[in-house]
This record gives C-alpha cells, structure tokens and sequence, in this order.
C-alpha cells in the first residue's frame, strides 16, 4: 500500500507536464514532436524543413502474459534535453572522420497501474531521427517478453518506394519500386524462391527502405545498433499508410525476451530533398556505440581474389567426392575416396589464384569448400556438418599458407555453417585458433539454409545474438569478419570494425542463378548500405554464364564499365575482384582499374543519385591525392555531366575513364567498353555517357 | 527404370524368406519371435519360460514429410544370428565384473516401392530382450525426421504398474501404483506441480516402467544407449493394453532428425519372475559400447558432504544480496552490494563443512551458489545466467581450494545451467579449465526450468545431444559428471563412466518440499536405477524441517535406520551424506555407519525384493571382505529374515545392526533407532525387524 502511495504522488505532481515535447536539430532542419495522446499513448511526429514527412506516430509494444502491455496509460514524469557534438574517426570508411551531431529528447514515462517507467529516447541530427525505448532498473519491469514492438511511422502520402518483401530468413530479393498502395498487389510477384525463406504478411517489408515523397523528399527507415533483440520488419497498413515495427519471432512466436536495464535498437529515419545526402548520412553508425576494440591496428581493408565464381557458375564444386550419399565428419573417410575431379579448393588451383593475386597486388585469396563436409552439407537439417578444421585431402593448409605468404598473400577462411549455429558455436574456438595458427587473419561465415536450433530464424533474437557473438570472439582473436547471410548490418562495425563486410542482399552470386535487376545496384546503397558495407563481390567480366559452365545459361546483366564502378559505387573495406583470373586476363586494360582502385578513403563527394537510376561518387583514396569515380546506370540510357571541383585546386591529374561504349547494353552487348586517358584539374567539366545497365569509372592519378 | 527392376527381382528373390524367426537366450529362459504381417508390417513376441510376456507387436517408425513412413510394406532380404559372450569389468559399480552374453537376430528388411532397407537387431540375454532400428548407409534413405517412433510393447493383461506420468520436462515425481487399466484416471492426480513441466497424454508414462504380472512376473521396459537420438516414453492404448513409445519432440514438433548410418536407442524388455533379478540385471550396461575413455584411473567414486541441504530446507540462500530487482553478469558490481547475510556459500561455512569432511572421512565437499547470478537466476528464461567462474565476493576460490587441499578433501564444483544450454556451452571449455586450475575434479552440473533455447525440451534430441557433449567434453578435461535434471540414464555410463551419477528422479530434495511417500525408495531401483546411479542425496538425520527453518513445514517420510539403508539399497559411486554437520553430530552412533559404509562393490546379492514393499541388499565393499547390508521398508511393518551364507566360509565378522527401534514410523517417530553389535558367519541368520517407512543397515566387518 505504501508503495502504491506514493506511486499515485508521483503521478500527480508531474501529470501537467505531459503536453508536447518540442525537439529541433542542429541546424534547425528538423523539428521533432513528442505528446501523449488521451489514453495516455505516446506520439511522435516529424518535420523537416516545415513540412510533415512522419505523421502522429504511435510508440509502444506489446507484451505477452503481462498484466498490461506498454502501450498506453503513460503520463510524462521527466523530460530531459541535451546537445552533443563529436568528430569521430573510423578505422575504415569512406571518410575519414565523421561528425556525430545532434540534439536529444529523453522522456520518462510512467504507467498508471502499474508503476512501470520507460524511456523513450530522440536524437534529432540534420539528416534525420533516430529513437530507441529504454527500460531502466526498477522493481516493476524486470524480465518480459515482447509480443510485437509497436512503433510506428505514419507517412503523408502514397510514396514510392523501393522494397523487398517482409521475410525472417532471406534478404536476398530484388528490389520491387513501387506506390505504398501497390505493396500489396506486388508481393507475392517480389517473393521469388530463395532456399531458406518465410515471409509473414503480403504488405510486409524489410529495411533499410527507401521512399520517395511526390514533392521529392526522400525517406529512409531502417535501425541502427541492433544487439540481442530481434531485427524489425515493417509491416504497412495501406489504408492509412502507416508503418509499424514486426518483429522477427523466436521458435515459440515470442519477438523477445527482455530483462530491464536495457533497451531497443534505434528506429531511424533519415530524410533530404537530395537524394545525395541520403547516401553520404552518417546517422546509423552515430547511433551505435565507439569501437569496443581497443587497439585496432590488426583491422584493414581488404582487396581479394577467390576460388569461389567458378563454384557459384557450377564449373567446379565445393565437394570433393561423388562416392557417398551423405557424409560423417570423423567417420567418412575421405583420403579413400574418389575424387570428383571437379573441386575447386585443390592445391594446384590454389596456388593459380595466389599466383594471380601476387601478381595483380591483390591482398588476399578466398577459397572456398576447402574442408570436409560438402558433399551433403545444404538442405538436410544436419547438425555436425563442419568442424572448421579438417580439410579435404588435396588441400594443404600448412603448404598453401606457407605458399601464400612467400608470395605476400593471405588466404581468406571461409566458415559455411549452413545454418547449424550451435555446431558452430561449438567449434568457434578451435576454428579461430586454428585461423592464427595458420596464417588467416579474416572469415567470411555464411549461414545457407534453416537455421539450426530448428525453429529459430535468420533475424530472430537468439540468431542475432550468435551473429554478435561471432563477431566479438572474433575480435578476441583478431579476426576480421565478413558473414553472408547473417542479419542485415545496423552500422554495429562502428564498434567492431572487424566487422568488414556481410552480405544480407542479393549479391552478384544471383547474376549466376537468373541474374538481377539491372538497376539493382543503383538501390542497394539506399537501402542495404545505409547499415554497412556489403561483400556485393563486383568485378564480373564474362556476362555469358555458359562460358564458365554450358548447362548454366544466366546471364550477369551489368556491363564490364559498370561492373568496374562498383569497386567505387558500392562503398566496401572489403572488395572481390569476383571473375577467374582467365577471365581477367582476357580483358587486362579494364582489369587495370580493379587492380588501381583503392578500398580505403578519406573523402567521398556523391555528385548525382537518384535511387532506381543512377548513383555517381568521387572519392578519394586515403593517405594520396588520388581520386576513383564511379557511376552506375539504371534501364535508361543517361549522359552525366559533372565537374571535378573536388580535386585540389592547382594540382593535375590524369583521369583514366572506363566507359561503357556507345553501343554497350548490359543485355545485348556488354562487354563493349571504351578506354580514355584525359587530363583533368578542379576546373575541368565531364560529360561521359553511361549505357542501360552501363556505367563509367575514373581513376584520377595526381600528376607529380 | 534399370534401378527398379533391380529392387523387384530382390524382392520377388526374397519373399518366401518372410516367415517368422525365433530366437532363443542363451539358457533357452526367453524366446523371441519375429514375423511380418501380411502387409509386411514388422512384429515381434516374446516368451518367458514357455510363458508369453509381450504380445504380437508391431514395431516400425512414422516418417514427416516422406514418401512413405517406414512402418510396412516390408520384405525380410537377410536374417542374421549370432552369439556373443563376453565379461568385462566396470570402472565403479555394484560389481567387479559383468558378463554380456546374449544371441542376436539381425533382420534386414527391404521396403517395396522405396527400396529402402532398415535392419532390426535384436538381443537376447537371460534376463531380456534388447532391440533397436538401424539405418544402413544407402542411395534412398539418408536425412528422414522422426514423426513417431511405433514400437509396440502390447501386455498380456491388466498388469500392475508403478509408473509416474509422461513429460518432456521433468522426472521429478511420486511413483503410482495402479493397474494399467487405471493410469488414465490416475494421471492428473500424479501429475503434482513442477518448476518445468509438459505432459501429453493421459495414458503417457515414463520409463523405466515397472510392471509385475497377475502370476508374478515382473517386466521392466526402459531404453539403452540414448545418444543424439529423443527420450521415450510409453503411451498405453488402455483398450487394447498396448504400450507404443512416444518421442520427445523438439520445437517445431519433430522427433528425431536422423542420417543414416545410423540407429536408434535399444528398447529394452528385462524379465524375471524373480524381483531380484530385476534389480541384479545388467542388460542395460551391457546394450552400451564399452568405455571410450582409455585411462580410466582418474575417475573414483565419491562420498562427500556439500553447502547444500540448508539451501534446499531455506535455511540460507544460494544468493549473496537482496539488493537487486535483477542482476547482470559483468554489469552488478556485487562487491558494492549489502550482503543478504544468509548466503550459504561464504569461506566460513565452507571451510566448517571441509573440516567437517576431512574430519569424518569424506572425500568431498559440494558447494552451491558460489557464482554470481543466483539472485534472479530461476524462472525468467535468462539467457546468460551464470558464467560458471565468478565468484561471490565472499567465496575465495583459491584460498578454499588450498584450505581444502591441506585437509586432503575436494570441493565440488556445481555448475547450474538454469536450463540455459547454450549459455553452458558458451562457457564450458572455460569453465572445466577454470575446474582443471583450481583443482576441482567433478561437477554437479543442473537443468532447472525451462530450457533455453526456448521450444526445446529437457528430453528433446537437440537437448539429449548436449547432456552427451557435456559428459564427453568433461572427459578430455578429466571431470567427473553428476547431472541434475538432464535426461534419465540409459547405462552410457559404461561408454563414458565419468558420468558417475545423475538425478533424473525425484530426490531427495522433494523431503524439504512436502515430502515423498514413504516407500518411494523401494521402487527407484526397479525403475530410475536401471539405468544407472542416482545421486539421490541421502542421510537425513532431522526429519522435521522447520528445525532447519521454521518456515519450512515439510517432513521427511522416512526414519533414520531407512536413510542409512540407502547408501546400500540406492546404488551409486557418488553418494551424500546430505545433512548438515549439526544435525549428524547429534547422532554420531548412527553417523558412524555412513561414515563406514563403502562406495564401491566387489559383489552384490539381492537378498529381498518386491518393488513398493521392501528391497534388502548385500555388498562386499571393493578390495576387501567387509559387508554391507541394506534394507528399505514400505508402509507396512516387516521382518526379514536373512541369512549370511553370502559370507565366506570360516572367517568370523563384526556385525553392526542399525535399525528402526520397535515403535519407529516415519510420520510418527523417524528418529527413533537401535544398534546393537554381533558376531556373523556364513552360517548365521537374523530376523530384523523394519518400521514402516524404515529399514536397517548392517556393517559386517571381518573379524582379523
């Protein structure tokens, strides 16, 4: 009775204050306002430069088997503003230093009833809000389980927008653009067979997602610093066009289990009348913490080769043996089996690559299937599919590394888990360790398939935590990380920055199972690389798959000149050259811009973009005076016309631009590329023609 | 097509093979019969001297999502029998030696329309019957799930059954007496309350099941050799008085996920119509490989006292602080809180239990709540809940270690998972390093609550398959295991004897917990002990708990002579003397026999038995020709009559008789008890007399 008391004492004195909360960024940009509704709702909504670009948004989520969810019946018992203002520097990027500003709205809230308190947390920067639910140390919240987080994000209008289905267990769909009130209609269109999938609502949709406002504005939503809770969906009520939060849910349908203090990821909103700006936003990693890793000297970016397309086209195999119908790990025994013939992780192949890497100046060499278990390791639910340490009989771990560094390269591990996370978890230590014993330094992971404990998903909490996981025992070891088909990236490599890349989108490996959307590339930096950057694995030269394999006839639909922009379009500290080294060797003029472009830069100038059409961006590499341009195209033929007024004034600069050739297509003829070289200052002006599904690429050497 | 017409020739070869096949045990005891139904269903029978004891019965397995379960259509392809005959010596046991000697049928079965083939093995022993399914490697069965397993066990008659109900989360209840006709209306009564339960059906029980026949036979039904494979239980068609098993399912509701090579548990059926040779069999060790562990030398069994019963009773706590609503591993700073002042595991208490083992003989000391985390550590489905290396501020690891080292005694580690395996496994290697530096050699490790990941269940495949990795990783750190709540024991403890004990029962700690009936001990070894040892906490001297905590109204049913019979009745390598130093200084007369009682045998002779009622038991402790004798009594007053002829031929022994005094109950006056001493030969007889709810212990030491 005490305590109720003075509970209802507390609901008193501060229930006049619950009235609304103002919040303007930096620059005054945005305005952002907090109130609660009559029930006690808390609301949100958000201008930016006067204009309403989020409607009165409701806040809250739902619990399961609690008295009450945390929905309504709050009143305001604190609100408390501040400013903060940093220069942080990353230890990769696409810049080199990077302005974390905004303002900060904290309000406290109360529950009547119950005497629970919540947070609800703004930072309002000038490129949009972020804001996250926090649920500080109290008697009343304790442990709980969310049902469905309830934010939501009302738009003003029927905006266009470019979207992949809502899905717990793939992200590697093609973009579908769309009005809000055609999501609908369209999905189950977007919705194309992926070999571990589960969508949950025809009007579901995954982030980042990218709008379009009819008067211009452009819209993103997506989350930042998603740590032990589950990755967010939103889910759109196309009669209202209001968005909400849903959840990815755990094998018994919970969508999290909480346990106070602690709190949500971000939700952010960036927002801009210029496309441009959208791309250069810094907002999601400001949003998650400093590096956690102290010394970081061990962490760099990462040019590489890789026994790996010939795989993906099916010229060779990642298994070594035709012999069994399923394999054992520890009981199969491979040294007496018969050799398919076609594995691709075999010494002498290897060693081509290393060769081709040294002599190329590439960093580092991928292999692939190089350990034993791919004979059955897709499709079957199995538990023990690896071990991580135990390689086929024709690759020599000790021989290869030794080999390799004579030549000054790396090889790259590869840990497929095929989704069976515990196995891998029980093998983490010993993998990683056995990677500094021999000589690697870097992992790409992947989790094909169900995942493992069944039931669980791809996005579901107790899968993002083992993602977190297996980055920060990484990190113990000093290991680099590139995990594909993990959750989506929330710009958490601020502070693991041994978190190099990840996939989580349709990468180039699509172009060999069907191809992709040839505009793809001019939205994944909207929306897959708004949280980070991703291992898209460009630098495909041979578009005619049935060249690497006669009973594969996809076809890469990108030209070569558009192909080689990537290296600089799509932002990565960590970038394949994907194709053979036949293949390259076939085209060394345009393979000189793969092997010149650089991985890490100090600046980034985003000329043109238009999501969907075309995306240009200079950037300079770090630590020269040398800048690499690249442009991707969309469907539409296009000329850009742009001025090189960020080189340094005074300086000149030899401009060599890969383009595509007048007649290049990226259906009919895209192989057809042009090779000029061109002086250039900061007062030289471009016009460069991009082909359908064209593009161009610029290195632009300081002349000394 | 070639394929197809391939499988009919083999079939149309073998048809005529499908007769039935007899088996008989070696003495000719048993006869198993094996047959196909007409439409090539499996069945089997088996007779116990010339007497039928289980019914045609079907035997097979349901598939999910196949083409075609694996329940009929089947054709014998090959019959294979052979003998075996083997003595091997446990590392520990009731014994120092054990002959395995049984004849086998393998029937390999061919599936017409799959061409898929299983094998069932059968074992026949003298004392019963093993069987199992295998899976051969082959090209048309290699991933399949389990729907349900469908093995028949169909009973001659309304039987006698002590049983307890079916569950996939808990063992821990009161044994049932009742006709098989009367389960279903007995089942919600048996189903009493637990912290994590989930039962299925209504006619769902566990095994091991004790049955005994209108004429007098007694049949056991448990499995051997549960390895990555889900517990079962017995469900009963009470109509037709047919026991079928019934897997454990895993979160999605699935069964078993199976690639083949590979086989199932064995069923086993051990008969007699002798209640001793229940309790004598050693069937279930003897359907287990031998050890894996080459060098056995460090595993020993293990009398020890432990920082525990004054926790169970309420008396202190396992938790160091009141301060917290909740607490977070690396997060609370715990050496900043108020001690609660009741924590049971502080270097005092400690160290008055180490002086206390060293002083009276005791190898060990088992301390709980030693670790950080037990302050919300129950209940709340929290995913890092202990990190099993933090110690309390109170509990010094180091100087306890060495306190207890000088005093040539153990401390045992206790590691409680809260049923969060993952979180276990994350930190097991460290956690058994941490053991291996600090000098501790066995864990008492726990399952409490509901298991994480969330969906499964404590006797799911997923979760069996931990409980094995716990035990087999243990093994490479020379650790000793004693799980608490993990699945019942299946005689691997032959494979792996560093599995020196488990629960899987209800134990002794449902004493403090309002009580166990008062002949519950009579019935364990007929039904959890066939799988191997219990470590079920004996040696209650102070029945009245509300003397430990006056809060606490529970009793203990039992008297003191009936606890002392249990180191002798309730077989196992570890054994506790389980109340607090106090309590048995009150009673040193009585101590003295625990604290002279052996823990390893040479030999054992069931003197007495009938499941419910009474068990006496004779055992020659290891390495010399001292005697022990227990005897556990049911509800009803008895005397027994025995005679020593066990002993050997002229030598003389001191025999000490503890024993329930004359108006001894265990309601009514449980402390109340006599010793008297006398001279035995083998030619000597005694009439003891045992209360209800009592017993008596004998101590038979040689005369030199």
């Amino acid at each position: 009775m005490k305590n109720l008391f003075f509970a209802s004492l507390i609901l008193f004195a501060f229930s006049t204050v619950a009235k609304a909360q103002q919040l303007k960024s930096p620059e005054g940009k945005f305005v952002m306002e907090f109130s609660l509704q009559n029930d006690g709702t808390p609301t949100y909504n958000l201008k930016y430069k006067n204009k309403e670009v989020v409607k009165t948004s409701k806040l809250g989520l739902e619990l399961k088997d609690d008295k009450k969810s945390l929905l309504n019946d709050f009143t305001v018992v604190d609100t408390k503003t501040s400013t903060f203002d940093e220069t942080w520097k990353p230890v990769w990027g696409e810049v080199d230093h990077i302005r974390n500003h905004y303002n900060e709205l904290a309000v406290t809230l109360n529950q009547k009833g119950t005497d629970r308190q919540i947070v609800i947390r703004f930072r309002l920067f000038d490129d949009g809000l972020g804001f996250r639910y926090e649920f500080p140390a109290q008697k009343n919240l304790t442990y709980f389980v969310i049902k469905e987080e309830r934010s939501q994000f009302a738009m003003t209008g029927d905006h266009t927008a470019f979207w992949i289905p809502g899905d717990y267990d793939t992200q590697e769909y093609d973009y579908t653009k769309s009005k809000l009130s055609e999501i609908r209609g369209l999905s189950q269109k977007a919705y194309t067979a992926n070999v571990s999938q589960r969508s949950f609502s025809p009007t579901g949709v995954q982030t980042s997602l990218m709008l379009k406002t009819a008067d211009g504005i452009y819209i993103n939503l997506h989350e930042a610093a998603l740590i032990d809770y589950s990755c967010m969906h939103l889910n759109l009520d196309d009669k209202n066009l209001v968005f909400e939060s849903w959840l990815t849910p755990d094998a018994k349908g919970d969508k999290g289990h909480m346990q106070a203090p602690n709190h949500s990821p971000w939700r952010t909103i960036i927002v801009s009348d210029d496309a441009r700006e959208i791309l250069a936003s810094k907002m999601t990693y400001n949003l998650n913490d400093p590096s956690k890793i102290e010394n970081t000297s061990w962490i760099k970016p990462v040019k590489y080769v890789g026994v790996w397309w010939e795989m993906i086209t099916g010229k060779s195999t990642w298994s070594y043996t035709n012999d069994y119908p399923t394999v054992q790990l520890g009981v199969t025994d491979f040294a007496k089996a018969k050799p398919n013939g076609t594995h691709g992780a075999n010494n002498a192949n290897v060693k081509k690559y290393i060769d081709f890497a040294a002599a190329n100046g590439f960093d580092a060499v991928l292999v692939e299937g190089w350990n034993e278990g791919w004979e059955d390791w897709f499709g079957h639910s199995k538990d023990y599919v690896f071990d991580f340490l135990t390689p086929y009989p024709d690759f020599d771990v000790k021989g290869l590394h030794e080999y390799a560094k004579s030549k000054g390269v790396k090889i790259i591990m590869h840990h497929e888990t095929s989704g069976s996370v515990r196995n891998y978890e029980r093998h983490m230590d010993a993998a990683y360790k056995f990677m500094n014993d021999n000589g690697y330094d870097a992992v790409k992971s992947g989790y094909v398939g169900d995942i493992l404990p069944r039931g669980e998903n791809h996005y579901s909490q107790w899968i993002v935590n083992h993602y977190q996981y297996a980055i920060e025992k990484a990190a113990d070891y000093k290991i680099m990380v590139n995990a594909h088909e993990a959750v989506r990236p929330t710009g958490i490599a601020r502070t693991y920055p041994n978190l190099i890349g990840n996939e989580a989108a349709r990468g180039t490996e699509y172009q060999a199972f069907g191809g992709s959307k040839s505009n793809h590339v001019t939205v994944l930096p909207f929306t897959r690389l708004i949280g980070g950057p991703m291992d898209y694995t460009p630098g495909i030269f041979e578009m005619d798959i049935s060249k690497m394999n006669p009973d594969n006839k996809s076809h890469v639909n990108s030209t070569i000149a558009n192909q080689l922009a990537l290296y600089v379009t799509m932002y990565s500290p960590l970038q394949m050259a994907a194709d053979t080294p036949e293949n390259y060797n076939r085209f060394p003029d345009a393979f000189q811009f793969i092997k010149d472009v650089a991985v890490d830069w100090s600046e980034s100038k985003y000329i043109e973009a238009e999501p969907g059409d075309f995306i240009t961006v200079a950037r300079k590499a770090k630590g020269t005076n040398n800048w690499f341009v690249g442009n991707v195209n969309g469907e539409t033929p296009r000329t850009s016309n742009i001025d090189f007024s960020f080189l340094e004034k005074g300086k000149k600069y030899t401009a060599t631009i890969y383009a595509d050739a007048k007649d290049a297509h990226y259906k009919t003829n895209p192989q057809a590329y042009t090779i000029k070289k061109i002086v250039v200052t900061n007062k030289s002006k471009l016009s460069q023609f991009s082909a359908p599904g064209g593009g161009y690429a610029i290195s632009i050497i300081e002349t000394k």
